[in-house]
């Protein structure tokens, strides 16, 4: 029997691994000038990323304001380390607060952050049209016993668990404390997201539930990562607090753990396009729940006020 | 009742963790020059050891000795893999050889090596003595999996398990592969080794079998651990194959795991002065094997032909 699929990124239905090419483009045509679409990267920036798949830009927010957006996360920490929500991820093994999903709709401080013309623009340049979160978190890391996080596409999950159609979505990681060489920084494969690396396993139901904790099902074979890395090498992102790391939804990345006194804290927002709303998940799983994948509050964002604190 | 002791460094007897001042030289005074004792070090040299803790010398051994060397390593963590021997240290979770001890009387070639005359002369400069190997290991540290080494001094263990008496003992990594800040090379913080870290907790017996694999025992204090660092810093000793770590008994290190493709892979000797011989250990444990710490084989090491291929 011959199965025809109309599915460009097909995954965990293979007998084995495999790596596919991308159909979709990395950077999308320039959206028409407007009063509130001013361009804001320029060919240079567009250019790095569209080789690369991410683009790193210094010093983004300033001092005064990276103060201010830690101590929202500090407190939000506390407001939900015991608060038993279903939105707080705890590291395996020691159980601190490893994620805190959610942030742009549970703080309103995250919700006027996501419509910073800083970070906004850069997605819907990137991304060629009106752009809504798909996805945030805070990341904490905690120093001494901060775990990894395993090499990953985020598209492959959004594709095969949340049914993303196309690669035109972007993740934006605005670096709440500096991120070293040594204390699990991103780390990136430039080049990788020119390449679909179609992963092995069924998902069972609900596997968000473990997944957020420790990726076991969508990760890539080894061969694979290893000629990924040969071809493009491995770039630590590395930054003073306030930059703030853009990369593609199909690029490869994860991180080391952290035994460094120092944790690595970041905010994340998944900007996915409104041309590319999810649809039914593949494989007949179960939708993931809106505060991991939106499906609700899907409204085109407008500009914000600048943060102060 | 009042306890007296005589040791300059206990641990693993207190109540609370603390922090005491080294009695020891770091660098001890030179040999007398004879035709077998010639001068390695420059001042500039001696004096970065002494304030740092540590020595990175790039590139002591060509890229011919490394192959030599790194195909040794291989073949012995083929040979060793499944033979059930108590010197191979196995991954914790993933049952990859780790590290394999005693590498120096296991093999000819290691033999040889800690009696090169690159890494054999810097020992008895910085000792200032004639020495005798107290354990040698390679530390395969794989990719994808490799897992972390958490802080620590070696000192505190050797001296507590071992009866090391003094600080006169130093560690010697060969890099075998290049160490990358992506691959979890090792880190030092820098003047440490000026502060002696006394750790909470009883030594159960036979710790070293847990403990080789993930030390519970022996860890120092986080804010011990982040007051040093916050002092000193964190140095990652990155460097390509064939460089050479030189680092103190008492310098506090430790490395981060590996999800890169990339194995990080060191062979790692001890050498320690021929006037610093291992006592009982404290607390009335049972002494360590000889493969984790010689007691017997303590002859003064002489120099050996180059390693070549």
């Amino acid at each position: 029997m011959i199965m025809l699929s109309q599915d460009a990124y097909p995954t965990r239905t293979q007998q084995s691994a495999a790596i596919l090419a991308r159909h979709d483009p990395v950077v999308y045509d320039r959206l028409p000038r407007t009063p509130h679409h001013h361009v804001f990267l320029d060919d240079a920036q567009r250019e790095a990323y569209q080789r690369d798949g991410f683009l790193l830009m210094p010093d983004l927010f300033d001092k005064e304001e990276i103060t201010f957006l830690f101590d929202t996360m500090q407190n939000m920490r506390e407001e939900f380390t015991h608060a038993g929500r279903p939105e707080v991820i705890a590291e395996p093994g020691s159980g601190e607060v490893r994620s805190i999903f959610n942030v742009h709709r549970l703080n309103e401080i995250f919700a006027n952050l996501v419509r910073d013309p800083r970070v906004l623009n850069v997605a819907r340049e990137i991304l060629g049209s009106e752009v809504y979160i798909h996805q945030s978190r805070i990341n904490y890391k905690p120093g001494f016993n901060g775990k990894e996080f395993y090499w990953h596409s985020d598209f492959e999950t959004w594709h095969s668990e949340d049914g993303m159609p196309a690669m035109r979505a972007l993740s934006c990681s605005i670096l709440l404390t500096d991120n070293s060489e040594a204390n699990g920084p991103l780390m990136v494969i430039p080049g990788s997201h020119q390449h679909y690396v179609s992963c092995m396993g069924e998902t069972p139901d609900e596997n968000y539930k473990k997944s957020l904790k420790k990726q076991e099902i969508g990760v890539p074979d080894e061969i694979l990562l290893r000629y990924l890395a040969d071809m493009g090498g491995i770039k630590s992102c590395t930054g003073k607090a306030g930059s703030v790391i853009f990369f593609d939804c199909n690029t490869m990345h994860g991180s080391n753990g952290n035994i460094t006194p120092y944790p690595r804290s970041n905010v994340f927002f998944v900007y996915n396009s409104i041309d590319n709303q999810l649809e039914t998940p593949r494989n007949g799983l179960t939708p993931r729940p809106e505060f991991v994948a939106a499906r609700e509050d899907i409204a085109p964002l407008s500009h914000a006020p600048l943060v102060t604190a």
